[in-house]
């Protein structure tokens, strides 16, 4: 049996809901976890609400390996996330002496004053881990099989490349894809009879409009190279014969 | 008190979290809804499952005004959406005579065959209502207060266009920026008693970081106009005292 590994993002922000902040760190996990073998199952998009938080998180923490959250981890009162992971986990959230000790630093080395507002920033969930920001020293950090991560999308990345060697990866997902000129509406049959005669691999048919005309991609994915390229070959051959 | 109307939406794909697709429609809802004083509070994503289709629509419509879908109503075996909201209302679903016309007729002007696959998009759940598709003909359709529309963004905004004006709007969310070079940890205490003196806004402080240094904008967000602008006076003053 191939290994899976499963996966869910829980991205945090009014701004991501009022159209403000058009949201760039899911499609870039995505394609990470992609990568690793990791399979992106769900993603919730919720409020500076610590109610929808604490619901979301627990719901997803429990169902997936890993979750995956953005946002809501810098130094102002809209800042809510770590306190409502402390409380979606139940356990207490003070100001962390290791994560003091790098801002008092950062704050020392640029002049900066060491404000009660850059000290929230050191507010960690009791038993949680730090995640290294190399790009604004504020860390996020590892609680259970959450990752709590920042909104920044350069921060979020830089984040994750912190946490990507600690991640338990699923077998490769392999993937095939067949460019096409016919309409889905000319193969869906077809294809749904290659689907049912490859059960180990996931078929999907991707229609793209340009504006004038239509093209759409099929693609196979699966875990078993025998299977994916067997699906791939039935879909040419399937496609050929049009 | 102001009248607020709420939304969520519901993307639906695996090419969404394979990250093959980069969504583009979540934004543009986003975006949309807030023209109309609708208030988008919640956004999953999941795969073409139907378990988590049914058990995700059925949380989310019982819990806010509306709901939007996008995604898996094309004619091919991964095109799951219609007959999962079937079973998430409870409602038979058969081929729909209107839609077979509609579809029959595109397919007749444009010398297609009406292959079934074709027949498939004609899927719609008992009781639901039509949205035209003014780009590509095959319908979306609304069932009870959830408004299911194609994936291809061209189209969703297409069908967002029919659904509008058949929706009840909120009262306008009216909105005031404030660009500021200090840093968050600058003004991040002052701006929280800011937030407690003005209970009526939503104040939001967002960084950006251009990979050398932040900038912020702080976002007042309400439905009451005077307190937006006493709320906007207020932060004003305060950066100005830094």
């Amino acid at each position: 049996m191939p290994k899976t590994v499963t996966a869910a993002m829980l991205a945090i922000g009014d701004e991501l809901l009022s159209g403000r902040t058009k949201d760039k760190n899911i499609g870039y996990l995505a394609d990470f976890l992609t990568l690793k073998g990791i399979d992106l199952k769900e993603v919730r998009i919720v409020a500076d609400d610590e109610a929808a938080i604490v619901e979301s998180l627990n719901a997803l923490r429990e169902r997936y390996t890993y979750v995956f959250t953005s946002g809501g981890i810098g130094p102002t009162h809209d800042d809510i996330t770590a306190d409502a992971i402390a409380k979606a986990f139940g356990v207490t959230i003070d100001h962390d002496p290791r994560a003091m000790e790098l801002l008092a630093a950062h704050c020392a080395t640029r002049g900066l004053e060491f404000t009660d507002a850059r000290k929230r920033m050191a507010r960690i969930p009791d038993g949680a881990g730090l995640i290294d920001n190399p790009v604004s020293v504020a860390p996020g950090f590892t609680i259970g099989n959450v990752h709590v991560m920042a909104g920044v999308p350069s921060i979020f990345q830089a984040m994750l490349d912190q946490v990507g060697p600690t991640l338990e990866g699923g077998d490769p997902l392999l993937s095939k894809s067949v460019d096409c000129s016919f309409g889905e509406g000319d193969y869906g049959v077809a294809l749904g009879e290659i689907q049912k005669a490859h059960p180990d691999t996931a078929i999907g048919s991707y229609p793209r409009f340009d504006g004038k005309s239509y093209s759409t991609q099929i693609v196979i994915r699966g875990r078993d190279e025998t299977a994916v390229l067997a699906a791939e070959a039935a879909v040419r051959e399937m496609l050929d014969s049009l």
